[in-house]
């Protein structure tokens, strides 16, 4: 039976380390009907990476026309590149009747909040800070001084946590991503109050 | 790891007919965490039931006395009988981390939700009334003027669907039991914006 009632679009955010990424892989594999959002961005193409799978990869240009045409639905910039999400293909899922993951960061989930109140936001938190020291340093992969900030930056995001939805602590990963499926079904459960 | 969290609260109503008893049964066989609600009654002991497994049986003293102290959730009169939620038992559990399941009336849900705002009120409804009909009729225990009577309740009971919180549909059995978990495990996960 095709699903005729609009997709949910679910926000989720979480400090680097606490397993979201694994988290969110775990959802979609075992929920074909949701659809992974990809950001567009105006940096290079790294190794390996393909358009439309990582990264929409397009020029300053057209990234600045969208956002003149209120065509991102949320956007940042870094070091001199920008990074955000193409409302229209977002807009396009969720009327199909997809439900959309974005997985961003805490600043663009607020512009989120703003720009499509009926989006669920999900906080993504490691069970300790400890804990994600630990997952940090066992990845093995940054030295520590990186890691030193990544903790710094995770404390401040953790801070906003309380302007999300849903906080679910990712101890174990199964857990988790049985979590956020029940989140996503519950909430197509909601009677609509308006 | 012991739930340290008070549990939630879970008003489940729906038409006779509906198959919510065998939902919840299930429900209740695969989520060990959950204690359903016991009513008060002052009708005398039917053949084979049991004293605080299918009722409290008191007196209609008792009762009354239970009802001036505020020491129902929610009460009835039925021809002649009192049937009520003893509010005690409910709250000890909550407070111990059990989800609690009240299957109750939309009259009662009503009072739940003016006497325990925090409470989450869930509608069975059955996928039309034809499919209500259907079921009705295929219990063959009653005659068609009771079945009658019983569709045209179960219209008004239909109208007070609004005012629950979430609504389930109850097309297969399983789907609708992994539904009402879900809404007890998003429950849970939710920030508190108090």
């Amino acid at each position: 039976m095709m699903n005729k009632q609009k997709g949910k679009l679910l926000v989720v955010s979480g400090p680097s380390g606490c397993g979201k990424g694994t988290v969110l892989k775990k959802v979609l594999k075992e929920n074909s009907n949701i659809y992974y959002s990809v950001s567009a961005t105006t940096r290079a193409p790294r190794y390996g990476e393909e358009n439309g799978i990582h990264y929409y990869f397009i020029t300053k240009e057209e990234f600045e026309k969208k956002i003149s045409e209120g065509g991102m639905l949320e956007y940042a910039e870094y070091v001199g590149n920008y990074y955000g999400t193409p409302k229209d293909i977002v807009l396009a899922k969720l009327e199909k009747g997809y439900d959309v993951i974005l997985e961003i960061e805490v600043k663009g989930a607020m512009q989120i909040r703003k720009a499509v109140p009926e989006a669920i936001l999900v906080f993504i938190a490691p069970p300790s800070m400890e804990e994600l020291e630990k997952r940090l340093i066992g990845r093995g992969t940054e030295k520590l001084d990186v890691i030193k900030s990544r903790l710094k930056k995770a404390e401040k995001e953790m801070q906003y946590q309380n302007e999300y939805d849903y906080l679910v602590i990712n101890d174990e990963i199964s857990i988790a991503a049985e979590e956020i499926a029940a989140i996503l079904k519950s909430e197509k459960l909601k009677i609509n109050k308006n």
